[in-house]
């Protein structure tokens, strides 16, 4: 039995790109169910991918097959891979940082190298700049169909799986929780950062009280963000346009402005540079 | 046999929302075609969200399912319904007006209140901000796949549907048409009212013969928009860029510039304090 | 067995157009896979609907249906065809120059115009603006999956098809080739042109080398780019924010910058005003 295929890219949906990797992915397997993640990562934005990726996989079947194309060295020498999650997920993608967050999130447990030689698209030979259609779909469609095995893609990766630079979350000594920004979440603006919810405990902290939490966000470490916010389950507990902490559907940290957006107010991007410190304010 | 499913937010494709929502719903019902609306309903623009579902609704099949989450109010103590409409379709929405619209155009037969300690996805307790992924979804794809039953979701709604508060449509006593404006149509920024089409009888109007009529549009009562513009059948009966006063394919009386976008030149937007008037002109 | 349904509009998907007409098909047609191949074309671009169509329509399996909708001249009395390619694609699509590019690239075999008194939508009868709903998406639900044979759409189309006028590619007499800029690649701002890729063999010039080419734009005959850009494989050979000029994924010559936007750097759009030059810089 088929499993489904599941497509995310930069390549946007404006253009002919992801209907002739559908074409490409119909073509071979016509009974396979084909979805998207989405094809709105900022282009070339690995890390967006990476992080994108490893929040929306597990909520797949295991087996589902996972196509991720934000490849800013296509028909470069970059190396091309099929990793196998401990889920039971497949990801097929450059490697350039995408599996990091991945590997983080689910584990992985086996990567292979795609031969390029024996799995390019046939009469692809003379495209050099959409490997997405000519290599990516191409193996994806083969392995969701099976009608080709994870170890037939090629030789086992041996080489560690390239990191993103994320700041790991940390206890602070002085009663405080940090971490990085890790993303905005489009279109409401909402801050998410790596600092897992359930941390809070370790502050003796409780959205259902409401309490006031201290939050800073630093910018190259330079102070961008320092207010007190009210810690609640949700964005309707506060009123509207003001801003509030909360834990975010994939147990993180995350702030927002209920119904406005906060990353435009404050000025907030994310990445290894935007550093997110909580402190309880002890009276 | 299962019934279609299709989904209809205010998350926009670019980040991990949508794609987890279907990724629960093939996972429940893996049989069970998966459909979008839309994901780009003005983010909490409820009015938008409830229009532009009673106008889709009728052209899918009797028994599909909608699962719309335009929904401000996640994670507080709103009410999530499922509603049955007397064509046979279901929409399973937070109640907070979405309904309103559709009660309007089709009549709503039934409505259950989603029982949320039964019905949210093992493993979200802890999760309090994503319930388009943790209930609706979750629910929508059960009912589409019959392994639910409507009754079984909850006990029955007692209160009236939530309203919007739209100007009704009426007939003037001196030879006028007055309603609402109830929304733009996006890419073209067309407008669309509330005033049915065959009203223009009343008028003793018809478009084949491209009359001049009178058109006003106020906004909290000061007028914005005045001028006589030609009744056609549609767009291409007048020179480009000029404006035009046609019947719109859900039947009511709609603005439009040919080939350019009405609400953008004359700054026109939608909602309960933006009054359309129609007058006919008399030799 | 049913073949499959590929939809292309300028709607956009915010509003609930294209959803209707999915809903349309899927009444008609349960079993009929259906696919978007895009719904951004520019509002009214015949010209970016033509280019799209013809660069995706090769990748789907012989026999799909793609229904194209981008008609400014909906109501009006303009003609409404079903195309066959040689390739044995169909095309449902208002004859306004949709069909010249997919006539360039595949060829186009018969062609039936649409009996709109016969194949509209049973109660769409007093509807003049949205056929994509009402006469297209029925038309090519109802042949995607064999209830109806392209020969019963309609009579024969006796005319020659409608043609965008666009300069043809050629090789000038000083080492040069010339031809249109024929669309910009969003979200890159890669520039593509109709100038085939294997024709820089008559130039006796190869990307595997990495010559420095000399490129020249004109916008009704002003000059508005003039640089010696490196020819190469793919964007990476290059630093990032430089341009290049590579043969793109339809076998036609295009420049990028490498990780940046081309397109609006300097200015460019496309169309028939807008010419490409290539020379060979000769030491």
């Amino acid at each position: 039995m088929t499993q489904a295929l599941v497509l995310m890219t930069d390549f946007g949906v404006r253009e002919r790109f992801v209907a002739s990797m559908k074409g490409v992915a119909y073509s071979l397997a016509p009974t396979t169910p084909i979805f998207d993640l989405t094809h709105e990562i900022a282009p070339f934005n690995i890390w967006e991918a990476s992080r994108t990726l490893a929040h929306t996989i597990a909520y797949w079947p295991s087996g589902t097959v996972f196509v991720s194309v934000v490849d800013p060295g296509v028909g470069t020498d970059r190396t091309s891979v099929a990793a196998l999650t401990k889920t039971g997920h497949i990801i097929v993608t450059p490697e350039n940082g995408t599996l990091s967050q991945v590997d983080k999130k689910l584990g992985i447990k086996e990567i292979y190298v795609i031969d390029q030689g024996r799995h390019l698209r046939p009469g692809a030979e003379q495209f050099h700049t959409f490997h997405g259609r000519d290599l990516y779909v191409y193996v994806g469609a083969l392995l969701a169909s099976k009608q080709l095995k994870l170890k037939e893609v090629g030789r086992p990766y041996q080489k560690p799986i390239i990191q993103l630079q994320i700041p790991e979350a940390e206890i602070l000594p002085d009663v405080g929780l940090q971490g990085a920004i890790t993303g905005i979440e489009h279109p409401y603006g909402n801050i998410i950062s790596n600092i897992p919810y359930d941390w809070l405990d370790a502050l003796e902290l409780s959205p259902n009280n409401h309490p006031l939490v201290h939050v800073k966000i630093q910018h190259q470490e330079i102070p961008v963000f320092n207010e007190a916010l009210m810690l609640v389950p949700s964005f309707g507990f506060v009123t509207e346009q003001k801003p509030l902490i909360y834990g975010d559907s994939e147990g993180c940290l995350g702030l927002a402005l209920n119904q406005g957006d906060f990353a435009k107010v404050y000025n907030i991007e994310f990445g290894e540079k935007w550093i997110l410190q909580i402190h309880k304010i002890i009276d």
